[in-house]
């Protein structure tokens, strides 16, 4: 072990201050951050050669194409746009580029923005970058940093966003809009790139429009980030960071399988990060192959209940004993309560008399809950039931973020197996262990994929702006070839929307990509599932490596969805 | 990604079956876990030529060498046993061995069988190694797998103990030291290894004295596992598992941190497992510069309180509001509440009034609480305290273990904050986030220290069984050296030895090695964390590396014990 470096030589920061960054002089680096700043990513061959930009025909909504059409009327029908060999018309004039990180953390980030630069550096020279700072507010309160090359250099192949921070803020109303065109205006700003999910994106179209109706100068491009993997379409194939999470996870898993395997006598119960969608659960069921994986789409679809997800957990604990095997694991989504309809209802139920009513100890509010409603309110945990009348929030409503599921499936399947025991049904001694993985897998150092996919996303960010282009989501794609192989372009915004009516309004949304219960990955699952519940097909995939043969690796999800033909 | 490979070739088990071996026909492998079968340990160059075994000056006693003498008339005094070169008086004849694995998990188990296995087939040819089923209960009752080259061959370098499992229990009683000597005669056994933490080899000893005392032949010799690090001496450096376990959870930490960061929000507060020593907590402190590390030992030392922790770390809070910083990461080990004089005082009171009191709604009985206790009891969160009262284990006794210490600091630390906003002196928005890292640190793969570590271990302990020794516990030391220069032996367990009066009694014990306040590791820590506090140093290590620049990092605890010098 040597030294690990001081990145002293690098300028001081404060947040308050524009214009300087946000590594501190007080960081240190540790020896592996250090190692990971010489990953140079490949770019495809395309990048590499002369190339040009064509259009493809007109484009459409994912939905209400009416409504899309009136709410984006300068933009809509765009073409997509693909880069092909050839030569460009691109001029090499310099540009001016605004660049902001809004949501949550995913790992490669960094390696978007660094892509940025080294296109703006090398094909549009006397370019400036500037990062906003703290997310979307950083827009509206012009607080920025001018981004060079010794200020980037730190973060290269780095985990998190914290070059420049993050914030869940919207650029919404028209003062926010405002806010906005004053700052692109003050730094005269020929492109802003919004780094984000599926409601990021749909900011980043709202702001392309308004700058276009305006007259303005200033283009706007999305990037797909979320390691929810929940913002995808035909031409975008993933988002970035979801690789490196469902692996860190996936680590995690296969180490509690081991430790349950070892033991003999634990159900781990983890449950992944990801509220909305459960592509993260079925992307880790797939390589570690778990006793039992709930896919929240599929417990809607099926319309399943609580009493239904806690007999077919018992069911499996049962039949597994039977075969000698006393432990188990069983993972399941951060959102599998939302999509539980009897849930939603009850939890409507209680939010209503909650706000009405005094629930008094004797219980008779209970009297007001619908048959189903109550059915379930009873079959609920004690501790459970006391939090959902407790924990609320400002608003008054049941916090449903805040329920622990793996804790409550716990104490369902413990009161089931007890009933079980009693009637004879059961003989082994049940005990669960709870799990959450979320925080550790949001800022990893991001995998090789995602480091290369983000450096080849934030390059064609830089040709799209080159290209006059707005509206578009940077898209690089035929991602299951090896690098130089990927293909890239952008797509239009427009084409990956849909409305929803709120408040008697049409509402542009980019709608989530949910697992889908037809897609390869989940027909994989759906056709293995039964083997892996009653066996022991555990895989433990080990700790993300870097350098050696697996160093390359690429998630199930997307190999599948792109029709890859790979054997587990 | 090719196809796993599947080791349909391998023979059926069953639990229930003695010489059938525990890995399943459906077992499949990942690539991964397939590709660590390839890792070849090197051994220490000793163990390549020719050596023989010598015996060092007579040993005494950790403490009371009176008392050991009197327990271990057969073993007090031995020798510690090294390995030089030369040629070798021991005899090529054959043995059989028989090994069980002690206690929890630690990444390496397998190979500390592995080593002991290839140097029978080395070195005694003809020899025969059963493993002991289900840990010390195996021995009991017999239940035994005869281990084979195809049978060990898929755990090289795997995590878990699933090879031949592992349990809790002791072999104690006089009806127990029976069974044992049934069962090894019945096998006929020149040697019984047992790999474990320092309650099993304390019970290793006793083994060791009673089949002398009886002069039976077989002889028995410890293996040094816990990722607690707590069994540790002169000539062990280090148990096996924890430089695995640490860089998992170091792994774990460096994200959350960097996720800290982005967000610019959220105090992660860290509960690693190890309940009696606080080594993991520092070793993951020097790995990645948490802003608090609480270390159980000295909390103890310096008879700290409740009080004084959670104003310690609101102090810190404070002032890193003050520089800006609204965020940070907060480490601490399972085992803190136990380090507590006044919590365990208030515990020993609570189990007496819950004894033979009424808990009266009215919250009388607090009367019969001293004062220290009561105000603690005062003190404490709500839930906390409902905790205490509530979950009690089959003897009534309050679950100490059971309490999230993680989640009662965030509610002490936070109504802390409340009191100080509201007079003023802290404007901040305090959100802790809990989290605990255990059993899946557990059962990783084994990094290629432990991996390396255990294997030599493993084979050293066929040595010494060759050469007749019993009651040491194999020894591999100068650990920071390249492995080629390691330095092989075996240590008497009385050495080790101390005391502790029980019913009346005199009983063995090793005394586990707890932090050493005045130690290098120690000492580093409180040198710097006074800096870690208030600034930034995280340092974020990345996932353990197998191939590469990093795969044969040492952890730092070691290094510095061990006399190492290296900056951080």
């Amino acid at each position: 072990m040597s030294p690990a470096i001081a990145t002293n030589d690098l300028p001081v920061t404060q947040y308050e201050e524009s214009l300087i960054p946000i590594l501190l002089p007080s960081d240190i680096y540790g020896e592996f951050q250090s190692n990971r700043l010489n990953h140079t990513p490949p770019l495809p061959s395309i990048l590499k050669n002369p190339f040009r930009v064509v259009d493809g025909p007109a484009t459409t909504a994912a939905g209400n194409p009416n409504e899309i059409a009136k709410l984006f009327p300068n933009l809509y029908g765009q073409p997509s746009v693909s880069l092909v060999p050839g030569h460009s018309e691109v001029k090499g004039q310099s540009l001016k580029v605004g660049v902001v990180f809004s949501g949550g953390q995913a790992p490669g980030g960094h390696n978007v923005i660094t892509g940025i630069f080294d296109y703006l550096q090398e094909r549009a020279r006397g370019s400036t970058l500037y990062g906003f700072k703290g997310g979307p507010a950083g827009i509206m309160s012009c607080k920025y940093v001018k981004l060079t090359a010794e200020l980037i250099y730190p973060y290269r192949n780095q985990g998190g966003f914290h070059m420049i921070c993050s914030s869940r803020d919207k650029i919404e109303t028209p003062e926010q809009l405002k806010q906005a065109e004053e700052t692109v205006k003050k730094l005269d700003l020929d492109g802003l790139v919004i780094i984000g999910g599926d409601d990021s994106n749909t900011n980043a179209c709202v702001l392309a429009e308004n700058f276009r109706s305006k007259n303005m100068k200033t283009q706007v491009i999305g990037c797909p980030k979320t390691i929810d993997g929940d913002l995808k379409c035909k031409e975008v194939p993933i988002s970035f960071g979801f690789d490196t999470a469902c692996k860190i996870y996936s680590e995690m898993i296969g180490n509690a399988m081991i430790d349950a395997r070892s033991t003999g006598k634990y159900y781990h119960f983890i449950r992944l990060m990801g509220r909305a969608a459960s592509h993260i659960t079925l992307e880790c069921a797939l390589q570690t192959h778990p006793n039992i994986a709930i896919i929240g789409e599929e417990v809607a679809a099926k319309n399943r209940t609580m009493k239904n997800i806690t007999i077919y957990i018992a069911d499996i604990i049962c039949k597994r004993m039977e075969l000698g095997f006393n432990y188990g694991v069983i993972i399941l989504s951060e959102g599998l309560i939302d999509f539980i309809p009897e849930v939603k209802q009850l939890i409507a139920e209680l939010n209503e008399i909650l706000a009405h009513d005094v629930v008094d100890e004797a219980g008779m509010w209970k009297g007001k809950l619908r048959g189903q409603s109550r059915e379930l309110f009873e079959f609920l945990p004690r501790p459970i039931q006391e939090q959902l009348l407790l924990e609320r929030d400002p608003h008054g409503n049941v916090q449903v973020a805040k329920i622990e599921t793996e804790k409550m499936l716990i104490q369902m399947v413990e009161t089931e197996l007890d009933q079980r025991k009693q009637r004879g049904a059961y003989k082994g001694q049940f005990q669960g262990k709870p799990h959450f993985f979320g925080y550790e897998g949001r800022c990893g150092f991001p995998t090789n994929f995602d480091a290369n996919y983000c450096y080849a996303l934030g390059y064609v960010t830089g040709i799209l702006l080159h290209s006059g282009k707005t509206g578009l989501i940077s898209s690089v794609s035929n991602l299951t070839a090896p690098v130089d192989e990927w293909t890239v372009g952008g797509t239009p915004l427009t084409s990956l929307m849909d409305v929803e009516r709120r408040h008697g309004k049409f509402k542009p949304v980019i709608k989530k990509a949910m697992v889908d219960l037809e897609g390869a990955p989940m027909k994989k699952f759906a056709s293995l599932r039964d083997d892996w519940a009653l066996k022991n097909r555990y895989i433990s995939p080990g700790p993300i490596q870097f350098v050696g043969p697996f160093a390359n690796d690429i998630n199930h999800t997307v190999m599948l969805e792109l029709g890859a033909q790979f054997l587990f």
